[in-house]
């Protein structure tokens, strides 16, 4: 998916957010402020937003000379999730559907994003999780499922690991083999292997760094970026999930069937799905 | 009120929206985009909101080429406005206190405001204006006006101006003698002459350009470029009147009483004013 200018003051409160977090300095807030915007002026916006971001990163991290701003938020959100996730086990074990259930809140984990401007109750959302519908396309993905026994399985933050952990455990028990992959480095508040351990994540799944050796990460599984590791998964498995808006961003166009569960919390991505914001999606891309 | 690196984002939102509501050309937004990320690079933000934004939308109308983007949004506003006034005119005739009543629908005009991020819908904030508390300030309000006999009344927006006429006709009732400043040249969705006219203002006040004789306006009364017409009246009326979070953010440091009416649409503004986004304000200023 392309960037568009609309993206353009998103990018820069998501400057100040970063940069507030990682220092009180005022002067390094405006810094980063202005140095974001010089940076925008020489950038194409035929590229995707994880792309951009990228760059818009980096200097948030040269000049506040924090490595990973969102350390905190990060583990804030995990022992957040930590705590829910017992009671999530719960309703997918009583569910008539538990595989709908995982989904449904493996979905719902993905409102745990500071990297959007729009927050959510996550609780609340997880109460609202079992009655909401998924749209049509759960029936084909179940059809996808059957036939297939490698699932590459894209992370997108902290957090949600937690609740990619529920959908895992199941699609363990159906005796997948899965790879999740999280990013290599700090990006916002998105998962590296750090949260993914945390979690637990190593009793179903194997865990790799889908950007391995890259220095800079991007807020989106960028496929220029991928190690060779990631590659092999990545065209070789029987199916690949990607987690989240900056993941659909980066592979809605990519030439692979991808199934992406995420929460639409950007105007721009609502459209491209024609679907509206603030709705849980199960795309199954052919 | 100075600005500060929140306004940034916003300056670029609404910068976007101006160059689009100008033309359809998406190179030129792109050209404005830019070229206001490079002007808001050399800007010193202890300025006040509204200085900035003089200097963001001059540079969309040079390179849109339009001198009056918000021209349709702005005879929109004051069509809509126009057809809601009779009613209006009843509810503060049939109001236990007429004049309260005509200051929250003065103040509810000031949701007609395309220059910031959040709508309101106007027709349910004129239903529920009745019921909303305006805080403790109108009874101080009154206390001055009953000693004030002219009055200088900064108009704020386009659609606007029809809100302000019922409170004008009341203090006219009153015998107040009322000077209605609007703006002299086109800026976001400000009322200018044209504006004030058409909503037969001068039946009840004397319309005059706050700024007359400058090249272009702030969308908030700047003292700098007022004319020493307007200086006049300011420094020499029993009573100022400020309509608007723009002339707030101008107005709120000068040393002179000033009663503000405004919606609190902005956090800044609300942090300044010690009052919640959404808000009806009547704040009278020592």
């Amino acid at each position: 998916m392309k960037a568009n200018l609309d993206c353009i003051p998103c990018f820069l409160n998501q400057s100040l957010e970063a940069a507030r977090m990682a220092t009180d300095d005022e002067e390094l807030h405006e810094r980063v402020m202005k140095e974001v915007m010089a940076h925008l002026q020489n950038v194409s916006f035929s590229r995707s937003p994880p792309e951009i971001s990228m760059g818009v990163h980096d200097i948030i991290r040269k000049i506040t000379g924090s490595d990973d701003p969102y350390r905190k938020v990060k583990d804030k959100s995990n022992e957040m999730a930590k705590k829910l996730y017992p009671g999530m086990k719960e309703m997918v074990r009583n569910a008539e559907e538990p595989l709908l259930m995982a989904i449904k809140l493996s979905i719902v984990g993905n409102v745990i994003d500071f990297g959007t401007a729009n927050r959510f109750n996550v609780e609340e959302m997880i109460e609202k999780a079992a009655e909401k519908e998924l749209g049509g396309e759960y029936e084909e993905f179940k059809n996808a499922l059957a036939t297939s026994k490698s699932i590459l399985y894209i992370a997108d933050n902290a957090g949600e690991v937690f609740f990619d952990k529920l959908l895992m455990e199941k699609l363990a028990e159906m005796g997948k083999e899965i790879i999740y992959a999280v990013r290599a480095n700090p990006i916002i508040n998105d998962a590296t292997k750090k949260d993914a351990e945390f979690a637990g994540i190593d009793e179903f799944a194997k865990i790799i760094a889908g950007d391995e050796g890259q220095e800079k990460s991007s807020p989106g599984m960028l496929l220029l970026n991928a190690s060779p590791d990631f590659m092999e998964y990545f065209e070789n498995s029987d199916m690949v999930i990607s987690k989240g808006q900056g993941n659909y961003e980066s592979l809605s166009d990519v030439g692979r069937s991808i199934v992406f569960l995420l929460m639409v919390k950007c105007p721009l991505v609502a459209k491209d799905i024609g679907i509206e914001v603030g709705t849980p999606v199960l795309k199954v891309k052919k």
